[in-house]
């Protein structure tokens, strides 16, 4: 297998102790180690024996009080991301570190500084997964009193990116030379102070770290609304989006891909990895009886407080078993708009009653359900590579450690046995295993841009 | 020597490489290593190995361009606190991690739940040194024009402290059950939400983070100002302070200590440790010859920028080696203001020209310098203790990794020796370790709180 072909980029997405809302009563799942770095540790390097290309944090800034009674069947404390990747970048050293942190409730120079900072504990694996932040309940611990509206939450993102970027550019890569004898540590010229004014900031700059070794962290972006398909094929590296089938998905490959053109990229500079929830058996029944059991673990009011908030509506005054009612339109909508979308398709399409529903999405929350033995979901995996659905998954297991264990040890070694995934490491940074190009540094390709503009 | 002796608390206060201002250009120092996780591994297992009870890490927001001149002469760039000491999180064992995080330019709820995260993952060695920030420049990066007034600052961080414990204490200590039989991962009846309506804050709580290990991280103040040293007695566990003499720090130390009462704390509850810059030598020659290699190290516009940033006051156009001009009343002054008066105060009494006073302060910033063998030195160190002048110290290596292996390998063993300080780690926590009580849960506390209350 020669190292050019084009292989599948995997992302372990972790929520623990599992993505399945019941994923803490099953048997094998450790619940109480959820805020313990010994747990964290183990899984971390569990997807790097699995040349997982990197662990990938999901990440909320509430416990959602919208649902009394399911605060106590539900997983509400976990470690903050950043803070738990730092504590596993000093005992990995392949796998990329990727943290969910939202514009739309942090600063800038905040956020700069710490992925910078993360790069360079980690050795250039660093990655920021770019939220708007779709819960309300997160406005009420930030001095607001309602979450910010959609349209104004991505007008917010694109300048809070543009800050962070040039927050990261601004020394060069040489700046720094530490030349004892001659009293230069670093080279004035080599500092570009950003003065940025805009409408949502201020920043003066320049950052406090050096330029990161990646040049920028690994950006990724989730957002599958216009706004949000127009700002990642303008600034992404990785897209994460949620398809439930191949046709979308498909369509979503092409119509992102054919955006990148204008803003002087190729189609090869953004990954596409949708989620995968895979449930995995020895044998086809044996992912069966797993996923009836964790539908039957599933606590009632814990199913419908999720599925309300997965589509910012609340569905707990109407009978469970019964069809969904009648919801607002998409306009009217300050959530996940893609999702809202998702989830009544599928409900109407498939004629789900309420409890249904949140059966349906109480693991994948959305995101595609695989289900079978690993060579089934091989099968799968490679289909949406090679006809144009993805470039790699986040790969979401049901429960920990054992959901991401199955797939490491089980999975990994058929697409390995089909050469579509990698057997050893190859690149030393995270773009370089994701096959990202380094982003230069401005000021060094100010001629290029300027004999290249129109 | 029994365990309930009193004994010497130490923290290591590090910032990289070395608290000198030209400690980056001093023979041994790892200039370029200053965003390495290795080496701030090195110093973290060096801090253990001498039994300290915490690294300590200065933090700044910002690149000061007041002196152009001085940029290519100092360390401009260094790590993250929180993300850097999360990482040694991993690699350490009993060391406490304290890192520095300013109320002005953050939000509560990302403070409380990142060192709630930290003492999780630590297994409860987090500390936070709380500042207000001193530095002008630091509000271009956070879409301020100019400084929040001295007052306002201390009004803010009064808030900000009672809303980080208030959420610290979200969830009662026993309120997660992880019982999966029984459905119920948490006790909803032990979850208190905050609420908090302030001036400053309006935050709304609980935390997604389970009560911390420490009940709530050690809290760690700096002002020594009046309102500094009334809110330390409220509510500090550590005070952090700058001192000359004895004299003067024997009247600090009895001040906020008489100042506890009132607040229902005891002398113990709160522990003293003024910074201490060392200059070791084997012998007394040695330990000179030290200092005026870093004395001749130090370049000029560095020095004077320094000096200049500390008392807030730009000095550049006057001679170098002539007196301090007439300083502002210190009512004008908006920076750090007792490091005004210390430093205004120390060049009178010495008559010292701006040289001179940039040379003084180059290494120690105020803080005391002492100088001399591990004897000489542990004989200080003890005087101070047994003197009512502190209950520890802060020590602050001048450069790194050599200052800190000095003082581990030379003046621990003659304070350990004395039987004035540990020789191994007894506690398990870093409130354990330092004498500190851990907080009761307020909720758990009321009857008792209503009995007593006058």
């Amino acid at each position: 297998m020669s190292t050019r072909d084009r292989q599948i980029r995997l992302g372990a997405f972790l929520m623990t102790p599992g993505h399945h809302v019941a994923a803490w009563r099953y048997p094998d799942t450790e619940a109480s180690e959820v805020l313990s770095l010994k747990f964290y540790k183990k899984l971390a390097l569990t997807a790097e024996r699995g040349k997982f290309d990197m662990l990938f944090l999901a990440d909320g800034l509430a416990v959602s009080e919208n649902f009394p009674e399911a605060i106590a069947q539900t997983v509400t404390v976990r470690p903050e991301p950043l803070t738990l990747l730092s504590a596993l970048s000093a005992v990995t050293e392949h796998v990329g570190l990727a943290a969910t942190v939202s514009t739309t409730y942090n600063e800038p120079f905040h956020v700069a500084r710490k992925f910078a900072s993360l790069d360079y504990l980690s050795e250039g694996r660093a990655a920021w997964n770019v939220v708007t932040s779709a819960n309300s309940a997160e406005a009420l611990n930030f001095n607001k009193d309602e979450h910010l509206l959609h349209s104004l939450r991505y007008e917010r993102a694109e300048e809070f990116l543009n800050v962070v970027t040039g927050l990261w550019d601004s020394w060069e890569d040489d700046a720094f030379v530490f030349d004892k004898a001659g009293a230069t540590f670093g080279d004035r010229s080599k500092l570009h102070t950003l003065n940025h004014k805009g409408k949502w900031f201020s920043v003066r700059g320049p950052l406090n770290v050096a330029r990161p070794i990646q040049g920028h962290p690994v950006v990724i972006q989730a957002g599958s609304s216009e706004p949000g398909k127009e700002l990642a094929a303008r600034t992404a590296d990785v897209i994460f989006t949620a398809w439930q089938t191949i046709e979308e998905a498909q369509l979503f490959y092409s119509n992102v891909k054919g955006r990148l053109a204008k803003y002087g990229r190729s189609p090869d500079d953004l990954k596409i990895m949708p989620g995968i929830f895979p449930i995995i058996g020895r044998t086809e029944a044996e992912a069966y009886e797993k996923k009836a059991l964790l539908e039957e673990l599933i606590p009632q009011e814990a199913g419908i407080s999720l599925l309300s908030n997965l589509i910012s509506f609340d569905l707990s005054p109407y009978p469970v078993d019964g069809r969904l009612p009648n919801l607002p339109e998409l306009e009217q909508i300050n959530g996940g708009k893609s999702r809202f979308t998702l989830l009544k398709d599928l409900a109407e399409r498939e004629g789900l009653t309420i409890r249904k529903l949140y059966q349906r999405i109480a693991g994948a929350r959305g995101h595609r359900e695989i289900l079978g033995t690993p060579v089934q979901i091989a099968d799968q995996l490679e289909e949406w590579f090679t006809q144009g659905a993805a470039d790699g998954f986040n790969i979401m297991p049901p429960y920990l450690p054992g959901g991401l264990e199955d797939f490491v040890d089980l999975v990994v070694p058929e697409l390995q046995r089909r050469g579509l995934f990698r057997t050893e490491y190859t690149g030393k940074t995270l773009r370089e295993n994701l096959g990202l190009k380094r982003p230069a540094h401005p000021h060094s390709l100010k001629q290029t841009v300027s004999l290249s503009a129109k």
